[in-house]
């Protein structure tokens, strides 16, 4: 019998083993594929992987622009693929070990919840049952594959890949078309474009990288137009060839040559098969519904991660799973969703944090908007040859607050945490104008901002 | 009659003038040499345009730890130094256009103050007289050239260089000799490391780094070695020859040839010549002293930045400068110094903020400490192959606070500010395991670090 049965051995998973397992808890992990989940194995880290060797390639053969010459640069991407796999299992084999040292038991299969017991819970796993007193659901989130016609057959072939195989492609295809301009599909973009292919990416909106800021997607657009990629808008999909993928807009049809298509319009909860139904659990629209304490309908049934659908990034799952633990320990805790970052590891890297004015316009907030070009910032100066970053920086023209930083220019991902802070610790500008920002740094453009704010 | 007559115009001088403008004070700025002083002309600015370079440089030619080859890789250092001119020129332009915008009168020439007038104070710039009610004293700081024999000569005759003179070097020298291994010093011995030279720092003390935490001086050192670069510790320089420095140690003489040698020993306030006694300014070891408001002993005279000795950074300089400018225009302000941040632009890079273990254990304070390799951050294995970089927590044992955060390895710069925050704001740790880290960012080791302690 154990204290808590975690289903999925993802972020949320896996360090909701962590802390219970330091909490004292009897804890079990059930995982189906692999320690780490969707992230550690087939996202944010083996893209990152690809992404670093990407910007030592670009600023390689770049470089003259900072006086560097080379000659007969090349990318060997089996190499960088292969490198990805030992970064993954370094990081893998460091959570797996750290399960171990804190007594957490880690079953590997794929689990389903059966019914109640007098205490708590049953899991199958195999011919396995295993109790809980509580059970936490992390079962993440898979790639979602629309009903386009061939885009199945296509997947079958090894034509169509998900974030899953395209880390696995072991060439380059000359003409890669990546289907869904979000954060994903433009990460991806970015390495094959690095890597030596022809990228064309086909969004159904008007635009790219989804909910970010309207004017740096733009930007980052217009840098990537300028590196080769091809961006076709407002394209609708409608059907998957054998060599092609054919798009309508304006009731127009125009078809794009691919060797390799990548499908990364969006990822689903992952709630199917796992016994959500012998319990009751509800969900709503697909995906496990959660309060403020992470809990489900069901007493002691929590959720936590992409499986509930709220936020689907890795650092809301590793907060989402706290919050569930600190409620099961009986500790106060409750979730907010207004300080989570977003990160896209393009380059220029973008990140933000908070509402954008789009959204703060449909709030009905009353907001003050400043806009600098990075180059307020003298490390980015330094740095940035022919740069056209710029920040944004939204207060709430009452309380003088941050309601959002909005970032394109590199560093941006690691300079993003200080606005989380600033946020979530409701600072206002008279304090941060307090602040020491090291000088000279790209983070400092924030401190241009404050003092920009009329 | 201006309200407000700033000596200097770098980072003290250029923001007070900023700041004071924007609250609609007539305000004068006298500057002898150039806009933005030292730290845009000659300092942080320019080091960082060649540090760029350099980083660009190794990273393109180590790049097969990433996949990236490269036949015929280098560095044009004489493209590097005219670019670093192009930075400055840009930032210094920006500045002079924001003052003038402001109505802010730059004075060019060398300000000497005069005497008392009925209404303030009177500065004398070649034949010119300015009056202001008010003075900032902002004129910085010069290197230090200690009595070595031979030094002076040395730098007479080209072959010995200050910060100023190394940024103009137009050719690598073969022998590099680095007098003094702080912060200025390890950053230049990192560029001509990089662009080819061999480097020799010999340093007084028995460590690298002035009061960088002991270990990651340690640890720089260890990685510069590797990169080639000899450092000679507990070395006196006895004297400078016409192509060695000399040394003693252990009451051994040891001599090291030189094609240009740097002294960089450090800096010391700029107070001779600009009248402080025809006011009766006070001054302590050299420097003015200065009060939490950033008053001198005359009533209505200030100081800021590196002319009082406390601190001697850019950034500290700004914020000093606004501190000076809120209590001129009669708002609450003091300064403080208990959330400084201070970089080392090497490679890896190293920054820091609050006390350091040593400093904590002199001090009697009730601390805990946790260390933690940079390989708890996802991100770093990934962008980082064979990596050594550490993170060191120290908290107050009592309130749970944060004392002081100090990381050897890259973004390290850019990450610091967070940290800065959390001094600053005070920060418990259980709110700040409460904030949403972006993942996969280096920055998450600040996180990792926060549930770490026991």
């Amino acid at each position: 019998m154990f204290d808590l049965i975690v289903l999925g051995g993802g972020p949320a998973g896996y360090l909701a083993g962590e802390r219970a397992g330091e909490a004292g808890l009897k804890t079990c992990v059930i995982e189906k594929m692999f320690i780490g989940g969707v992230c550690l194995n087939e996202g944010c880290i083996p893209s990152k992987a690809l992404l670093y060797s990407a910007k030592i390639f670009d600023n390689a053969a770049h470089g003259e622009k900072y006086g560097v010459h080379v000659k007969e640069i090349s990318l060997d991407h089996a190499f960088v693929v292969a490198r990805k796999q030992k970064v993954i299992d370094t990081l893998v084999g460091g959570i797996r070990a750290k399960l171990k040292k804190l007594g957490v038991t880690v079953v590997e299969g794929d689990g389903v919840i059966q019914h109640r017991t007098p205490q708590g819970f049953a899991v199958k796993v195999g011919e396995e049952l295993y109790e809980g007193r509580q059970l936490l659901i992390a079962t993440g989130s898979d790639p979602v594959m629309p009903p386009i016609e061939g885009l199945r057959e296509g997947f079958d072939a090894g034509f169509v890949l998900t974030n899953r195989e395209v880390l696995k492609l072991e060439q380059v295809p000359a003409e890669f078309v990546v289907i869904g301009g979000g954060v994903i599909g433009l990460e991806m973009a970015s390495y094959f474009n690095s890597a030596g292919a022809h990228v064309t990416v086909i969004e159904m909106l008007d635009h790219i990288a989804g909910n970010t800021d309207a004017e740096i997607g733009k930007l980052l657009q217009k840098n990537y137009a300028a590196k080769g990629i091809t961006f076709e808008l407002s394209a609708k999909v409608v059907k998957v060839g054998r060599d092609c993928v054919e798009f309508e807009r304006d009731g127009k049809r125009i078809s794009v040559k691919a060797d390799k298509v990548l499908c990364s319009i969006g990822r689903r909860a992952h709630t199917a098969g796992i016994g959500l139904e012998n319990l009751g659990v509800y969900t709503e629209r697909g995906a496990v519904k959660t309060d403020e304490q992470m809990r489900t309908n069901v007493a002691g049934v929590y959720a936590a991660g992409d499986v509930n659908g709220v936020s689907m990034l890795a650092h809301t799952a590793y907060r989402e799973a706290e919050v569930a633990v600190n409620n099961i320990l009986g500790k106060k805790d409750r979730m907010s969703y207004e300080a989570v970052p977003a990160v896209i590891y393009t380059n220029p890297e973008v990140a933000s944090v908070g509402r954008t004015e789009e959204q703060l316009k449909k709030d009905g907030v009353n907001f003050k908007a400043v806009k600098l070009t990075m180059k307020f910032s003298g490390r980015y100066v330094a740095e940035n040859e022919g740069g056209d970053g710029i920040m944004k920086l939204l207060v709430d023209a009452d309380k003088e607050t941050v309601l959002g930083v909005h970032m394109i220019g590199n560093y941006s991902s690691e300079i993003i945490i200080s606005a989380v802070i600033m946020i979530e610790k409701k600072m206002r500008l008279s304090e941060i104008k307090k602040v020491i920002f090291p000088h000279p740094t790209v983070s400092e453009i924030i401190r241009e901002a404050v003092f920009a704010v009329e």
